[in-house]
This record gives C-alpha cells, sequence and structure tokens, in this order.
C-alpha cells in the first residue's frame, strides 16, 4: 500500500513511546497533587477577541469554522488555544465567584499553533502548567514555591539533572534604570535573545536599541553572571545604583537561601534570563537538562501581576510551563529512554483448546482482581506459539493453564502457581521506562 | 465585571467536578489496562479526505485555517476529528508494520462535532474507546470479549447498574431475508430509530419503505423481543427461515453462555439495537443506565469487518466507545455524585509566623514523601482563620506545627503526632466521589 500520509507537525506515538508520555505525565499529576494543585482542564477553543489580546501571537492561531457553515466570519469566531496561560486567566474571570483563592491548578493539555514546524517544534503539544493565582495580592513566598514545586517534579523524570535558572524582572530593570536606558522592553527582549546570537551580535543589537558601549557592555557583563549566592555579590560588585534592583536581588537570595533549606541543589541566579513575554513583573525561570543545554529551556515562566484581571479585580499569579512532547521528542530521538514492553500486560495466559478457552478466562479473571494485567492468547497454537506471541510484545510471564504453572520468559524459570496467590516480580508489574545510562 | 460569556457547546468543569472527571478516566484506564488494552492518543485533527470518508458526518466537522495564511483550501485541508474511530483507522493503516496484531487499544480524548448543542449533546466533548483489531480474521470470541470488558469497566463507576443490550446485525438482515426485503439498510435506520419514535411511527415508516403489513408486523415483534436465553427461544418461534438469522442468534446464544459463565448479568439480547452506522457487520451493543434509561445509551459498538482496510490489507474489529462528557454532565446535573472536598489536598499546615515558614514546609514535605497531598497555609493569620482555610476547601485535617497536634475536622478531634509516623484515614488520602445513595 502507499502510506497513509502523516501530517507535518502533528506527531503520534507508537505504543511504547504513548507509555513513556503516560509515565511522564502520571509523574507531574502525582507531584503536583501532592502539593494541593487542582486539575483543570479547559476547552480547546477560546473567541479570537481572547486570543488576540496579545497582538503578537495571533498569527500562530488556528481558526475554526464549520465546513457547511457559510455565514460563520466576525468576533465570536473561534480559535483553538496556543497555551494554558490566556485560558486560565479567562476562566479564572469567568469563574472567579466559584472558586477559592488562592487557586492552585495544574492543567496538561494539548495546544496547537500554526507555526512552520522546525525540528522539534509541533503545529500540536502537550504542555503541562502551574500557577498559584491569588486575589489583589500575591503570597510573597509563591514566587519561592512555585519552582521549588516544578523542580520536585521535574526530578521525578527520566530525565537526567535539570537546572532551574531564576531572574527577576526587577534586576533587569532596575539595571536599565540605574544605567539610564529608557526603552526596558526592547532591551529585555535582546538580552533574551543573548544566548542564540552570541555576544557579538547582543552588543549590536544594544547599540542598535542606541545604547552606548558602557551601557552596552555593563548589561551584558550582568547577563554573564550565574550562579549561587556568590552571583548576587558580583551583581552587588557590578555598581548598579537601584532599589529596584536590590529589591530583585533579595527576592532571588530568598529563593535560593529556601532552595538550600529544603535541600534543593538544582536552582541558579542567571541574569540573562529574561523570558519574551511582557506580562511578566517580578521573578522568571528557566530549567534546563543538564546533560543537553542545547536544547533549551523545557520548562519557563514567572510571575504576572496583571495578566487575570478586568476593571475591577486583579488576580496576580505566578506559573510555570512544561513542553512535554518536546521534552519527551528529544528523550526518544536521543535514545535517551527505554521500555520494557509495548503493552500493559504482565501475563499472558495459554490456551489448551477453544474448548477450554472458559478456564483460562477464568485464570485471567482471577489475576485481573488482584491487580494484574493479563490476556488470554487469542489463539489456541501450539504453546509456542502463544509463547512468541507473548515474547514479540515484551509480556513477561506466561501462565499455562493445563499445568498450573507460570513461565518467566526472561529466566526460562516454570514455577507452580494458584491465581489466588502467584504474584509477579513487582518491576515486572507495569511497563517500566528506563534512561539508558540507568 | 461582566461575566465572560460561555461558549454554547464547550463545557468546562469546576475543580469538585473535574475530580469526578479524573476518577472516572483513572478507572476505565485501570480496567482497559488490566485487559492488556494498550494506549494511543491520536493527533486531534484528520485530513478532509479522511473525515469525509463518510458523508453523512461531514457537516459536523470543524475546519481549521490558520489566521494568516491567505491559501489553505482545498484537499490538504485539516478538520478536528468528530470520533476516535476514523483516526485509529487511520492509524493501523499507517503504523501497522510498527504494530503487533491484534492491537488492543484504549484511547480517551476530545472529540469535536459542529452541531447545534442540545441537552446534554456538546461540540465538544470526551469519549472512551475500546476497539480489538485483527489483521486478515477477527478471534471469534472477540465479539464476545469486547462488551464484557466494557461491562466490567462499566460496573467500577459509580453510576448504578448498567444493563449491555446486544444483537447481531446478523440477525435484522437475515429477518430481512427471510421475509424477502431488500433494501435492508434502510430497514435498519428505521429500527435503530424504533425506541424514539414509537411503534405507529415505525409501522408507518417501514410502510412508506414500502413494507407490506406482514413484513412490517414481523418485524415490529422482533424488535420488542429482549432478554436472556429465552429470548433466543421466543425469536426462533416467528418462524423466520434464514441461515445469517440462525447464525446471528447462535453468536448471541455464546455470548449470554459466556457472560453467565464469568458471572456477569447484565448482557441481554435486545432484538431492536440496530446500530445507525453501516459499517457494523455482526454484533452490536448498546448500554443503558439501569436508573436513567431514558438518557439512551452511553456506550456503543460493535463489530466491523471493512472499516479498516486498504486495496491489500484487511483488518477487522471490534469496539465500544463510551461518551464520558455525556455520562459525567447526566450524573452531575441529576445530583448522582457527591464528592468530599475540592482540593486533592489532605492536610493544611498552619503557618505560626512568616519567620517560622521554613518549619511548617519541612513538615509538608515530610508528609509529601510518604504520599500524603498537603498544602502549607499560604498566609501565618490567627488559626482560626488557617482553619477556616482548610474547612472552605473541605480538607480534612489541619496541622499545628508548633504543638505537633493533627485536628481531624470531621470529628473535632485533636492528636499528637509526627510526619514520620501519622497518616490521615484511608479513606480521607484523597478526594471521594460518592453516588447520592451510597
Amino acid at each position: 500500500m502507499s502510506p497513509v500520509a502523516s501530517i507535518s507537525g502533528f506527531p503520534e506515538l507508537l505504543p511504547a513511546e504513548k507509555i513513556v508520555e503516560d509515565q511522564v505525565i502520571d509523574t507531574l499529576r502525582r507531584v503536583f497533587e501532592l502539593h494541593g494543585f487542582t486539575h483543570l482542564e479547559t476547552r480547546a477553543v477560546e473567541t479570537l477577541d481572547e486570543l488576540q489580546r496579545k497582538g503578537e501571537t495571533s498569527k500562530e492561531v488556528y481558526v475554526l469554522s464549520r465546513l457547511q457553515d457559510k455565514e460563520g466570519t466576525g468576533k465570536s469566531k473561534l480559535g483553538l488555544h496556543f497555551d494554558l496561560t490566556v485560558p486560565l486567566a479567562r476562566y479564572v474571570l469567568e469563574n472567579s465567584h466559584h472558586l477559592k483563592f488562592p487557586f492552585l491548578r495544574y492543567q496538561i493539555q494539548k495546544v496547537w499553533r500554526g507555526e512552520r514546524p522546525q525540528e522539534g517544534r509541533f503545529r500540536e503539544f502537550v504542555q503541562a502548567d502551574i500557577d498559584m493565582v491569588a486575589q489583589d495580592e500575591l503570597p510573597a513566598h509563591y514566587e519561592i514555591d512555585l519552582p521549588l514545586v516544578m523542580g520536585k517534579a521535574l526530578s521525578q523524570l527520566p530525565i537526567g539533572g535539570i537546572t532551574i535558572h531564576v531572574n527577576s524582572r526587577k534586576v533587569l530593570q532596575g539595571a536599565c534604570q540605574a544605567l539610564g536606558i529608557n526603552d526596558v522592553d526592547a532591551v529585555l527582549t535582546v538580552v533574551d535573545k543573548r544566548d542564540k546570537v552570541g555576544q557579538e551580535v547582543f552588543l549590536q543589537m544594544l547599540a542598535e536599541l542606541g545604547l552606548s558601549t558602557v551601557q552596552g557592555e555593563k548589561l551584558s557583563e550582568l547577563a554573564t553572571i550565574n550562579g549561587r549566592l556568590e552571583a548576587i555579590t558580583q551583581v552587588r560588585q557590578l555598581g548598579l545604583d537601584s532599589e529596584l534592583l536590590e529589591e530583585g536581588l533579595q527576592d532571588i537570595t530568598k529563593l535560593l537561601q529556601t532552595a538550600q533549606q529544603r535541600q534543593v541543589d538544582n536552582v541558579i541566579a542567571d541574569f540573562k534570563i529574561a523570558r519574551g513575554l511582557d506580562y511578566y513583573t517580578g521573578m522568571v525561570y528557566e530549567t534546563f537538562l543538564d546533560d543537553a543545554p542545547q536544547v533549551g529551556s523545557i520548562c519557563s515562566g514567572g510571575r504576572y501581576d496583571n495578566l487575570v484581571s478586568d476593571k475591577k479585580r486583579r488576580f496576580p499569579g505566578v506559573g510555570m510551563s512544561i513542553g512535554v512532547s518536546r521534552l519527551i521528542s528529544v528523550l526518544l530521538s536521543r535514545h535517551a529512554l527505554t521500555v520494557t514492553r509495548s503493552v500493559p500486560t504482565a501475563v499472558l495466559v495459554t490456551v489448551t483448546s477453544e474448548q477450554s478457552r472458559s478456564d483460562s478466562d477464568a485464570i485471567a479473571t482471577a489475576l485481573r482482581a488482584r491487580g494484574i494485567p493479563t490476556e488470554v492468547c487469542p489463539n489456541s497454537q501450539k504453546f509456542g506459539k502463544q509463547i512468541k506471541y507473548a515474547s514479540m510484545r515484551g509480556i513477561p510471564y506466561v501462565w499455562f493453564t493445563d499445568s498450573s504453572t507460570v513461565k518467566n520468559l526472561e529466566t526460562g524459570e516454570q514455577l507452580d502457581a494458584t491465581p489466588e496467590n502467584w504474584a509477579p516480580d513487582p518491576q515486572h508489574l507495569r511497563p517500566k521506562v528506563k534512561a539508558s545510562n540507568d
């Protein structure tokens, strides 16, 4: 046959790969819920009005129309959401009288962007977000708690070490103030690109914004500083005089100290982190894989004071977002993960003949009642073929109904067993995802 | 503020309602995986070509276009999938060389239909499907296994009793043959509507198809028969002479007998079940809530021999689909379910003062390490206010860091505790969904 063409930018996983994604998502859910975050799922669509509040992203939106609908233009048109932050802001305002604040929520959903797909960039992908949203005032420690929760979640994934890089918009804004730079937003955008473009182009871009060599070099110095508490000292030694900068440094210091108290050793200050989006007003975060920093940030976010607000109310918040599909795609393409099998099944029960299939069904029912994923062989061919059915799928055990024995396909060991008492080796109960260097 | 308008047909759940949906979906996943079904997730979009293979559904499709894209017409256009069967068929053909057959998969995803939303009908909703797909030949017992797996899954949900109604297309086609009726598809469509339109209109519709009174009344008699093995006898007593009909009756008999063997008592034969879709070729299934049959079928499906095929290959299968969103919406609107709390949190750790917040954090970290969902109070107000924070959310326990005691808010009991040894009553560890009549 001619293969059915895949659609560019819309990846689909094979069964074993989906097991990796499920285990990643289940782990994130578990850690988020352990920290009291409630699960939110918003509809896939928003009105175009809502999606276009930030003009820059409007070109990425997929717009919906009904095939048979000849009207369907205008502002009531719907588009697929391109992130989980716009839907959160809309949902909180819409349901504020039903929610309790502070509102801690996690959200793990697909988002869509009509961009040209690049390597590791998709048009449809899963994001996993956590946000802490308060009414009127955000508790000060939320800017500290949030990245530590995310760090905890990421540390449970089979992705190797990660490092969370933190900065504060206050530091960057304060530095601009101290240097007499007015167009802070434009400067932040350039700082955000520094790692991509390199030092030389960075200075050139700043010069193009009208900055003097001294201003540019001072910003460049700031942007190269990173580390733990010693980095704070280094920034102070730059001699930039700004209350706002000092406030930002104190916020970061508090975060680094709290991380230390909680024995979290993978958070560092990094003064080039700026984040492109203009709604961040305080701390900003990016996260890198220790083994593959070149992949870029796998989890980013920050504090926003004015994103969720209307004329009368203000819900400041802080959040971070993991690009789950991208992360998994990177891990899979680097062969960094293996899965022990492609089916949930731990035991295949053989069938001696079609007449006695119900005996095999009874064994399977008894095993499943004890939480052991079990299949009954779909055919009653020779045992050799039934064993092959199991081994081709990586099913670790085969149950022989006639002899009441179980064979471990890995060791070849075959033992007497009853479905009421036998249990698989706990490590074989579920498919296991392993980092390849484990 | 003016409330942000909800979009008709795109429901969103509040946190406690989402807990219901999550527990329903988690239960389904667990049961499906216990039976060896692998998890599949397909992209949300298919090409219009793929979606329009069945012309009748084309009008429901949401078509995508990129906001800035001026071209974007023609056959390469994308639409959102309206079920999980079309994507399965496409996925299996596209990835057949990577899959092992028989391929048992479950899929729990949103689907979209641009229909006019009616009560309990949505434009965006979650479906949960299981399918068993084989290469060339479907093992005979799959038509029996599949509804029994689904029945097992549904029986674990807090939805009260359910009954699975089964029929075989062979019975209906055989009856038409025996009665000399040629336009079988049109007759099946009318049989499918019998319950909605009533006996009188049913006979009238058959007459409009050109059926004689005798033919109509015989079909009507058949359509009223339902029950266990005695129903099979009743059909035979109609004296319809057809080998195909007899084959269908034997298939149903086998299913009823197997259900009995496995002590499943909620499967009955029901000869009015026809299913509207023309791709079914064998057994067909519908499922009704015992407490609310008027809701209609909550889980339907059947066997299809030619749905997944191309010029060279054939993958016959059998599947059923639960309308998860609709089911949950019915249960919630009938107040049939309650949830013990709206957050995952089991314990709120109080904060004596902001200076000692890190002591509270340490308690929380120790509890979470033992799998106990824990929040630290975001403020350090008087304990009365902190207790109110917990009680407003239904959090069952409050931990007092200064006195090392835990208060059970339900009983008022307050006991000494250490974070290494104390555990909540297991029934309070997670939010609990209960049927209201429990």
